[in-house]
């Protein structure tokens, strides 16, 4: 995420910038979803979509905060194809998130957990840290998320819930 | 649906709950729909879309009425693994709707009208009762909709149209 | 359909050519599917897909007896960008097929039925005739088509079964 | 497009009309989108979506501006299956745009080009007219693409930006 | 599955049953899924594609022996809107599986194993009696899902290898 | 690729791998992904599917030699969560291709060209190289595609043809 805000707040200022593409070359869309990260777009996701003639082509989304919409726009139409932008409002509701040092086999794996009213709803292993133990020690990345899991959970203390 | 209201009238106070998932199991998908529907959301929908490093996620849409949109929340930040949620507002137009009893040879089945402007534009055989009948009798599905149909149209005395 | 054959039988020999596709303007899309079309295939079938770097790509799909693969190919190469093409084995089961004129108030409208072990066991209106009658008595497309399948489920004499 | 607005500007009355269809025979979405086109719709896009019980259907989606809704959905209404309609507002950012004619070995062919902000970001060949030169010609589509593009950027003066 | 083969093999008598359908109402999907299933169906699946026309179809994908292939063309031709189907040959290699039933607050939970060349791979909760814990004791899914795995984790005794 | 062969020619004893995945993380695919084409695979893909429940799946497709299959079985059953693996053959017909540099004012950027029955059909700029310039020049990725493209073409000296 491109910020990490510890409460359960609302953003309430947020768009969804929207373009459908049909004619450009796919090959661009991964440089393209850089591009938008790295301006601090919040979210950036295609989905699959039939267009006019039955084209095969792909909606680009980007969820950004509204003041940041103007350089989301600028990499927009400068690096895709597209001619038009579409703007939706949207609120945000993000949980309370705080963040756990896990220690495993394969050194410490990071947890992110987050919170719903003050009571724990979720957590999930940060992925890259889990790819790296996964490669360095030759472990299954999907055995590293289950150990990370599991010890976060007994550390948490109850089956499952904090 | 979770109401059904006979005029054709526009519902403003909608809103579609969001969420990107790429880090959840597939499985779960049918449960939280499941609850959600319990919970009285009026549609739950769910979009393949592609997400950062390429993964397969998918969009969780949830329709309902801002009134409702607490307990919505409430299933979706304890059942699903996400950490955020969009608001999109929307207003919802919906045609009148009344229900005719076809008698067919595997029993009475229903079909839902829709008027717009007062005038009929759309029926449908209830699936459940198709269902029922086609599992029930031994007919293909297709065949039991093909009857209730017909004798719609024949009840409405016009080919096709009321 | 390329061909039209009334027996019920067994293609064996067709091929299923397949291209996974990221690097090509979707414009060109339909223009290939016609001239694939044009050239013989059975069919020709676009599939979203998800590629290396997570690029929205699609496979081109074109089914077609093998004796027709080589016409195929070289206007895959020629008009699409892939630099190499699958080819899958397949039979093709398919159902012998009857036409019929059915009357309506807008004209003759053709419907093919589908036999399975001598059985109907599917109809359907042909969609250019549809079409056509929808754009010149200015009637629901779809009012049309089940018009259409009421007077030949009415003819065939069955409730739904020929 | 439905309208061809050569200043960069911002439509701030648009509407995205949405249905969630889970019960119409997909050979209805060509004839409706065209239909759609025709009473000036911005654009129309089907997306694929998974329904209730996992029913593989589809969302229509209309982009206009609000004073043409109604226009839509009496179309939306009478051709399809939907009981009911979402509108969601948006607001849509659109280039400026130019055309430009430009001399190939198979005729005149234009480009419209795509202005942000005054600078030349994006332009296209026009689908119709390559087509109609790779049919008339027997050239594949991709090289008169290839070819037109070459020939603008000639034009323009600078490698790839005017 | 509709077999518990205990050991490793390979099944190479199998055949994927294909059908490209576009012009077929959705809501018989589900139906003609459970009834495939009933039939002995390995495995069955819905793939969206893009077919002639831009129609948003679908098509549909039956895992099955050779031996069942008839059974499954019955089902298919009489519920489905098909006039054809393809058939593609395939092996499949099956992990070995087994059982466990794993203790938990909720009730006893089986989790099956699965083991590729004698070594454990893979296990995962069985999702209908996860599903029941969850409803009864109404705790969210992926919370039964976590504790049945890490109950299973430490019964075998290795960080999250057998 | 994982190989390059100069000349135009047929694989025939590759192998298409499928797994049809619907209780797996999404985050695992793209590490999933890279393991598979650092053992060779020629190409992989995943398709959304719709599976068993209305899960929205995912197919993962591995295309490889079948001397190679085992190494590519061994990643896939210890990394996804998959029990079973689908064996499709398949002949793969590749194109010949030749290696062109282009001189850019970015630097040297290389083109692959593929040749079909020894005519030149299909011509592609390096992605990586290209992404290289546009990030090293802050130039647009569609802007140093296009300007390649269109040295390449002069060189060849033919409009868009060898």
């Amino acid at each position: 995420m491109a910020f990490e805000h510890r409460e359960e707040h609302l953003d309430e200022r947020m768009l969804i910038l929207q373009a459908n593409i049909d004619d450009m070359n796919p090959e661009y869309c991964s440089y393209i979803t850089d591009l938008l990260f790295e301006q601090g777009a919040n979210d950036v996701y295609w989905i699959p979509i039939i267009m006019k003639k039955g084209r095969p082509g792909v909606m680009l989304n980007v969820l950004t905060d509204e003041s940041q919409a103007e350089k989301m726009e600028t990499v927009i139409f400068r690096e895709t194809t597209t001619l038009g932008l579409r703007y939706v409002r949207a609120s945000v509701h993000r949980l309370g998130r705080t963040f756990h040092a896990v220690d495993t086999p394969w050194g410490i794996i990071h947890v992110k957990a987050g919170f719903h009213q003050g009571e724990l709803v979720q957590f999930a292993p940060e992925f890259k840290e889990c790819e790296h133990a996964a490669k360095t020690y030759g472990i299954p990345l999907k055995t590293v998320y289950d150990e990370v899991r599991r010890r976060f959970m007994e550390r948490t203390g109850e089956e499952g819930k904090a």
